[in-house]
């Protein structure tokens, strides 16, 4: 089977550009020392990175075009969770020389396949042998100045909801999720969330990022959380990470409002819960009682 | 001595954090899910991304200041060969769990230093745990969209030039280079070369980038190649990797003005060949003799 070593870097880099599609807000893509960009004027730029290591976030043996769809992804979630349009897309790759050319076309592919859907165009990045697979994608995105949603303004009183179903990433749908770029981009234009974050973590843990950045509790009630029906049970809805939905609070109000007007039939919107005063996050069990419950979930180190 | 998996990585994130100045155009730094920015008006916005893994790049007992000076660096000698002002960085880590908290923290010392030195804001990134270290940039900058150099205007007759000197990365210069941003902006205001490129593969490497990409060839004048002292010899000069100067062609007239307006008297500036019609580089040996040379130096497959 055909090797990097055998093609060659240059080779290499021109079958990566000849596969890249680009919009006209590029000026120049891959294959001088940057890429050229013109911005819109008046929108604030995103930016946001992800790396996925062999044996770490996936293995050899994982299709190339899910890993390639995952490194994408991951990034798009960011973007969705912040409010904003994704734009542009940076990839830097540490490949082995003995690496089968065809591994890379497939991881192309799978990332190619994923950035035309969600309008951004891959303009540049960084070839590099290494002893194992690594990827990492910088993607940029814009968003209005008055409509970008942080992690840190929720308020008690808000009503805590979330996208889809929680606990699948253990069955497989870690790597073939769907960001929720459409939700995330409807949501700041016409919900003003007051804070919102994608759950990469875990349910549990990422709720602490808002409700600590926040200075505010949270009570979820465990009869409303929606557990995919891949997931164990209900701690793999609150602990296992990558999940990739999107986490947010909104005033009583505009949750109301929300409810009637989701326009996502295929994406369940589900109230989780409210944000109190105080600290910490209280899970109010099928019997009704209140437990206190840590942030937990995965963490590299 | 304390690791990461003894620090846990939300405080490495804060301690991250905590080292990194921003400037007046970070709405928004490392803690959320993307970075917010600001972006000048009228600007063209330049991208880049430059990948270092371990026992590749560098090994683990170089000094993690230095590795984070060269991350920086090598982004930041892309952006000069663009003629463009750098602006942020994203920098995304793979960190073994058993690595001391102390490698880490020398590593960000080196990249704040060089960063603050150029006036780049780090604004986010991503931390991951890997069998060994790993280390991604992504680097914007700006340009005026009339003023970014390509690697593909070169004409016959053009001068072709290059800053300091040749051949000094294999004695240990790879890692502690000073790229030419300044020197670079000056020339695109100033100047404007036909075509420009950073040399990271190596002097007929990169040249050879240029001349075809603009469909010219070149001749070189051994006599004129400016050496490094620390050089075994000019093949050094001509075909090791990691000199980090700018190449960049000019016509005869601008040429002939900038060597008599070069403002950086600490780098040399050199003229080391013409472009003419054709293709191919050949090298006038010290003999007087024309020899054809291959477009040779490193390539990573």
């Amino acid at each position: 089977m055909k090797t990097l070593k055998d093609l060659g870097e240059f080779p290499l880099i021109r079958a990566i550009r000849s596969r890249c599609r680009v919009d006209s807000s590029v000026v120049l893509g891959i294959g001088d020392d940057c890429a050229v960009l013109r911005r819109r004027r008046g929108m604030y730029e995103l930016i946001t990175a992800d790396m996925l290591v062999e044996n770490v976030h996936f293995v050899r043996t994982q299709q190339p075009e899910a890993v390639g769809h995952k490194l994408i992804a991951c990034s798009l979630s960011d973007i969705a969770a912040m409010g904003g349009a994704p734009r542009h897309a940076v990839v830097s790759l540490g490949l082995p020389p003995d690496l089968p050319c065809t591994y890379v076309q497939a991881l192309y592919r799978g990332m190619n396949r994923t950035a035309a859907a969600f309008g951004v165009s891959v303009v540049g990045g960084d070839t590099n042998s290494a002893p194992l697979v690594i990827c990492n994608v910088t993607l940029t995105g814009e968003v209005e100045p008055n409509r970008f949603v942080r992690r840190t303004g929720a308020r008690p009183g808000d009503e805590i909801f979330v996208t889809g179903c929680l606990g699948g990433s253990a069955a497989g749908r870690h790597l073939l999720f769907t960001p929720r770029v459409s939700e995330g981009r409807f949501l700041a234009v016409n919900v003003r969330p007051h804070a919102m974050i994608d759950i990469s973590d875990g349910l549990l843990q990422d709720l602490g990022h808002i409700t600590r950045g926040s200075g505010v509790a949270a009570v979820l009630e465990a009869a409303a959380i929606p557990v995919c029906a891949e997931a164990a049970g209900i701690s793999d809805a609150l602990e296992t990470g990558e999940d990739f939905e999107l986490l947010f609070t909104v005033a009583p109000a505009a949750g109301r409002k929300l409810r009637q007007q989701w326009p996502f039939p295929d994406v369940p919107l589900t109230r989780i819960g409210v944000i109190t005063a105080g600290r910490g996050i209280r899970l109010r069990g099928l019997d009704g009682r209140l437990r206190a419950r840590a942030a937990r979930g995965f963490r590299h180190f």
